[in-house]
């Protein structure tokens, strides 16, 4: 489908470029142009070779920017929602998530992260970096549903394994493109030496960077410094396991050595400000990352810690918690937190055609109303978005060229209330067995 | 007008009273009567005398609820949006906040406080406790708009005075069923003890209650223990000015003297979460204020220190930075939330038929969707409004029996696009005026 989007407010990401007037041209799924408004008085889109439009659509002076990236999730975690929050996190984890966790097939998690995939796109969400049990069965929800999605495996002791990894990671590479896969596995404090030699090998033989939970809580870092006598980071550095890169989820509770290994390795720290108040983790030193040049991300993490996916919530947690923690009101400005949510998002889950709008990237763009009160007066786009804005503001949700949220509708093949009906069924089974 | 809400959801926040399946009857300015299904099963409703209904409205299963209470603002600092963040806090007073704000006009207060109300009816807003200069135009704009609205006096060394306090207090107080007025100061670091002194005269002529800014940054308290030897609320306690109750807005650095002051008076704090994060002023001790008995209310504060005026925002970071403050992942549960941003909003504001759902209360009622993603499944729906609910759920707010904001349209005598337009001019004038 050719989509042109005219009468705009563009913001591209691309580096210190500011918000202009102008259009943006889809064919199929990529971007075909980017053009400014005193391109198109000078007739200069009149040398583009012609293209029939299937839509022409006015903007109405809204803003065009590239999707949110959530960076980190756990979709299919929505049939926890609203359901064990308010407690400690080990009573939590052992009393309520791990005997709901054992009930779940892939076919639930396929109808729970549907539910997930509708939530992201009322947030302008244009891909995720998801962790959870049955990727064949997520990968399946977010084609039928026109997400793009890079997954990763939680693989632990208990779950999945390295021949299961490596299966799915030759299967989802390459197999379609709103699909990929990256080496992950789930925590230091789940998964054995043994298991992380073996991924290590992996990672070498694939020369893959490799994902996971890291220094999310103060008590996980202190039990690894008592096995190993090391920090995560450092200990999985020490195993081989960053030698192609990757990232960290959470990175709440950092020494100075394990932002030198992040350094060193060129790793992506992915924050997830609302899980970690939320589950009252800490607040990762984000200011301090970017002091050292580490590259940082943005995710939502999975709806049980959370609870919503909302990055307009996230991002206004990354500056808000920042500033407290440096008790510096200056602490990481509006468009750094843009970047993050945007570009480096992006980078972390390698995703290079994804990152801002411009000629030849893919089609994953957001338009977000500025006709609302909490968007007015425009003084500086940027800073409204971060600091005023609200999933009530994305108008527009596209994805590889496809629209699939619009004005509040959905066009993702199925109906809200038939997933919000399946899903219920599924929660009410897994309560009802798991006899809470 | 006589309006018919059935097939809701309700939850009245009566103390205890769970979610019950049921109508709302509205007549005229005030709720009738609130009725369960199972009242409604029994032909309860026959024995009620006959309302002719202007409005049968079928709420198809979503939330009726109170609207939300927004105990501490500045609206009409709309026009400072996105103007001066990132800078930190003295900067951004000395250098924007005040040489724009010299060059306000009450009628610029006029519109700059219509742009505010409508963003408050998209975040289930119905009243609000408003500090800002010419409360006369103030008062205006929430009458013109259908908003509820309690007035509170700024006064201090260069604003105001006792006599036009004195002069509003007994204007605005009985004038307007939307309107009353509370006595109140900007801060103790503004306002002389001359000033002071007679203050606390005048609450003890009206027996009336006095609001002010207080304890909200860590330099305001050792300012004034340079000055005066004492916390402020020790200070003004000394000074008489709790003699009949009132309240703090903020409240971030208090210490034990300072709970004891809010005890004895029966004070209420009104927390502002997002504004003292953005101004990295601190978490306020919202855990130990409720362990110590003393009410707390929620406030948006001003958009130019949040940026946005969002109930949902607030909410979430009352809870969530207790958490982390606690290290307590369990620390202050969403009904407690719920009941902050209602019944206690309302007795901070003294607006007593505006607390809950019941018959003879006001009609200040709000319809959350429950049909969206972020409300799916429904476990537990204070857990779903707190932790993953957003304006965006928003789909009616009612003041004294108005729908003002209804399915994204608003109906309040002017449209919005003529709102932001003159806006933008004001906003115009006073950056070209102030030369910045």
């Amino acid at each position: 489908m050719n989509v042109r989007l005219y009468n705009a407010r563009i913001l591209t990401m691309e580096k210190d470029k500011p918000v202009f007037s102008g259009e943006v041209w889809v064919k199929n799924e990529k971007i075909v142009c980017v053009l400014e408004e005193k391109q198109l008085e000078k007739g200069w889109e009149k040398d583009f070779p012609e293209i029939r439009w299937d839509l022409e659509l006015d903007c109405k002076e809204n803003l065009l920017m590239p999707g949110f990236k959530n960076a980190h999730t756990h979709s299919a975690m929505t049939f926890l929602r609203s359901y064990a929050d308010d407690v400690p996190l080990q009573q939590w984890l052992n009393e309520k998530v791990f005997p709901m966790e054992a009930k779940l097939t892939g076919e639930d998690i396929y109808h729970l992260t549907r539910l997930a995939i509708l939530e992201y796109l009322t947030s302008g969400i244009t891909a995720i970096f998801e962790m959870y049990l049955t990727p064949d069965t997520i990968a399946r929800a977010c084609i039928d549903m026109g997400m793009r999605c890079v997954l990763t495996s939680g693989m632990n002791n208990f779950s999945s394994s390295i021949e299961q990894q490596e299966e799915e990671y030759n299967k989802w590479n390459g197999a379609h493109p709103l699909i990929s896969y990256q080496l992950g596995f789930h925590a230091e404090y789940t998964t054995s030496k043994e298991l992380l030699y073996k991924l290590a090998q992996l990672s070498h033989k694939y020369h893959a960077p490799v994902y996971t939970h890291l220094a999310e809580t103060r008590r996980e870092v202190e039990e690894c410094l008592e096995r190993y006598g090391r920090t995560p980071a450092v200990f999985l550095e020490n195993m081989g396991l960053f030698a192609y890169g990757g990232g960290g989820f959470h990175c709440v509770h950092m020494t100075e050595d394990d932002m030198d290994v992040f350094r060193r390795h060129r790793l992506c720290v992915i924050t997830n400000p609302a899980s970690n108040m939320k589950l009252a983790s800490g607040i990762a030193p984000v200011a301090e990352f970017l002091r050292k040049k580490i590259p940082v991300a943005i995710g939502t993490d999975g709806p049980a810690s959370n609870n919503c996916l909302d990055m307009f919530r996230e991002m206004f947690l990354v500056t808000g918690l920042s500033k407290l923690k440096e008790e510096d009101a200056a602490s990481i400005d509006a468009r750094q937190v843009l970047h993050m949510a945007t570009v480096q998002g992006a980078k972390a889950m390698r995703l290079p055609k994804s990152d801002v709008l411009a000629k030849g990237k893919n089609a994953d763009i957001i338009m977000l109303d500025l006709h609302q009160p909490n968007m007015q007066p425009i003084h500086n786009i940027p800073k409204n978005i971060v600091y005023s804005g609200s999933k009530s503001n994305v108008r527009m949700t596209m994805i590889g060229g496809q629209i699939l949220y619009y004005n509040g509708e959905f066009n993702v093949g199925d109906s809200p209330e038939r997933i919000y009906g399946i899903c219920s069924q599924i929660v009410r089974r897994l309560t009802d067995s798991a006899g809470v």
